[in-house]
């Protein structure tokens, strides 16, 4: 109704706003047997291998399902029934991480820091030295829960060091902040259609280290999310084994065409930096103070503390806000109340300053006045 | 290129050809935590429930994913631990459901009768009476690597009469053949958006029976599969759990209404019938065969002889069809050629007579004189 009915710009960390390109690809329909379409998914495949130059070490393989089907995949087909995965946690996704790998009866194991410390390459030493029998390392590259980013290619070293295997969970980070295959390794890293590349949710992608994936038949227990048997039915036969959503993929390779012409990774993480700070110095006009320092902030996903003013109510401002046009994302911490805002999607830093503004007015509107940290206030109560 | 670049009739049986207002409602991005897009889920959820009047005993459970992955978070949901799966198996998707359910560890036992044989109830009665150790039976409605339709109604009476728990793959009839949860005893029925209802792929559906789902916590041995984790959280928070395709939700939102608006199940029936009635009038035209008898042919889709001449390839006839406007699918039999038309989707027996056209000048251009099955010819050789 508000903004003359025109679409909310999402800042939430996928699904996030694309662009009427992408979303112009899916007025058509595609026939998942005929040539053309498998010639789209080829296509997919190849760009998204060319954003961390994995195409001559890793297969590329797409999955339908959200980036968790992915990652439950990745881990069923890489942790063989008798492995034993080191899950690295620092947040919400994390834990979902050491969850569905218990749920499918791996053995795992956890260790988890706070939700601003990051993992270090250290830590990560330390445990596989003194527990030979794990064989896997599961990372989330940045938690989407806070934001924070953890040292990817110092632990992937490490792991590689000690001779076992990294299954990356970058769904936050692919195709905006760098990675490169060829100088970090890892086994099997995940990635999603929503994020970072900008193309609608509905797929995820493992890339697998070829050789691994040659060794993983027989390990999953799930039919449905067996990358092994989804990648060698695919080179067979250029087809997906299961309905593909076709609308998704076209959407996607269209983003990819759009990632590229933008100029690739370096060209994606320069604009998300300019709208992350775009954020940051509006924050500091506000007086809204972000939860994480900046060294270990990752410019993709921002969590804000929320201001201690009784007169604030996550989801007053959340309606606010959104009537004046930008959908905000809520907090997923449970010690300290935040609110978060994505600085991913089809949007500039323009946008970024509009929802500034639009911040500010709401907070006016509902006449809070104290921006400290309610965390803070409470804590020194 | 052909046809002025006009995309080609799909006659496949999903993904099939969807009507414009379908597609561009894939034109807007939604928040996966807005309750705009909550409230669409909402009402996705209730509109498919209608069809199948299941609202008073089930629940409708969305799951991200092809309709495989529904089923087999049907089975991982449903089947306990040390339950004991009888699968009921006359075509491809049947031995996926028994694939599936071995992969995942649960007891299975399968009953496979021939492609062109329905399984009966009484067979399903004597499978029953013999081993008692059967806790729970699976049932293609309509095998989409045939066509053919097994008798819901009356092996749903006899499973519930043997106090078991039925599991029906329902993919290629919701929405289209008359399903009733009133007087039709099963647990589980699946379905997927991208059929009969005739939205984009990319999501699938479960009906649960509310008492059943709510004793199957703990069951699932996968995360992203677990219809009971999904059920509970999506009623605790009116969200998805895990990031939703949301332009594939509102997408099939828009076809449901367009399926009541059109008369509901009875008028998606009737249009596919005179779709089907086009088909097999203009395949008799031909004198080209069909291969399962009219009594348990669903006018879904249609399994056809390929002609015995040899100037006839599949790929040849696929591609100069293609090039006349229409995607047909290929057989999917080991024993026999065939080759498959679908009869489902946004189209009417006004693009079926062009259809049957199409194949007539194909044939035509590449010298097919011989129609005569080829599985017969062999058959007889």
């Amino acid at each position: 109704m508000s903004n003359h009915d025109r679409d909310p710009i999402l800042l939430t960390p996928g699904p996030l706003t694309t662009s009427l390109a992408t979303k112009a690809a899916m007025l058509r329909d595609w026939g998942s047997w005929d040539a053309s379409f498998n010639g789209v998914t080829a296509q997919v495949r190849a760009k998204l291998a060319a954003i961390i130059h994995s195409q001559d070490s890793h297969v590329c393989v797409p999955m339908q399902g959200s980036g968790t089907f992915s990652v439950e995949a990745a881990v069923n087909t890489l942790v063989p029934r008798d492995g034993h995965l080191l899950v690295l946690i620092n947040g919400a996704y994390g834990k979902r991480l050491a969850r569905l790998t218990a749920m499918m009866g791996r053995r795992s194991t956890t260790f988890e820091t706070a939700d601003d410390v990051p993992t270090t390459a250290a830590d990560v030493d330390g445990l596989l030295a003194k527990d030979p029998s794990i064989t896997h390392v599961g990372l989330i590259h940045c938690e989407t829960s806070t934001g924070i980013e953890n040292p990817l290619r110092e632990i992937a070293e490490v792991v590689a060091g000690h001779g076992k295997s990294l299954i990356v969970d970058a769904m936050s980070s692919f195709g905006a902040l760098p990675i490169d295959a060829r100088t970090t390794p890892f086994d099997a890293l995940v990635a999603a259609s929503g994020k970072c590349v900008e193309g609608p949710p509905g797929m995820g992608v493992v890339f697998v280290r070829k050789s691994t994936l040659e060794r993983c038949g027989g390990n999953s227990t799930s039919l449905a999310l067996d990358l092994h048997d989804q990648w060698t039915y695919m080179e067979k036969t250029t087809q997906w084994r299961f309905t593909p959503p076709t609308h998704i993929v076209v959407a996607l390779n269209a983003a990819l065409d759009q990632h590229a012409s933008e100029g690739g990774q370096p060209a994606r993480l320069a604009r998300y930096r300019a709208n992350f700070e775009m954020l940051m110095s509006g924050l500091r006009e506000l007086g809204l103070r972000p939860f994480l320092p900046p060294a270990i902030q990752a410019p993709i996903i921002v969590t804000v503390h929320a201001p201690a003013d009784p007169k604030y109510l996550f989801a007053e401002f959340y309606d606010r806000v959104r009537a004046k046009g930008f959908v905000l994302y809520p907090g997923k911490l449970t010690q300290v109340e935040t609110f978060r805002v994505g600085c991913i999607g089809a949007i500039g830093p323009g946008e970024m300053r509009h929802a500034v503004n639009a911040m500010r007015d709401a907070l006016a509107e509902m006449g809070v006045r104290d921006v400290t940290p309610a965390g803070a206030a409470r804590a020194a109560a």
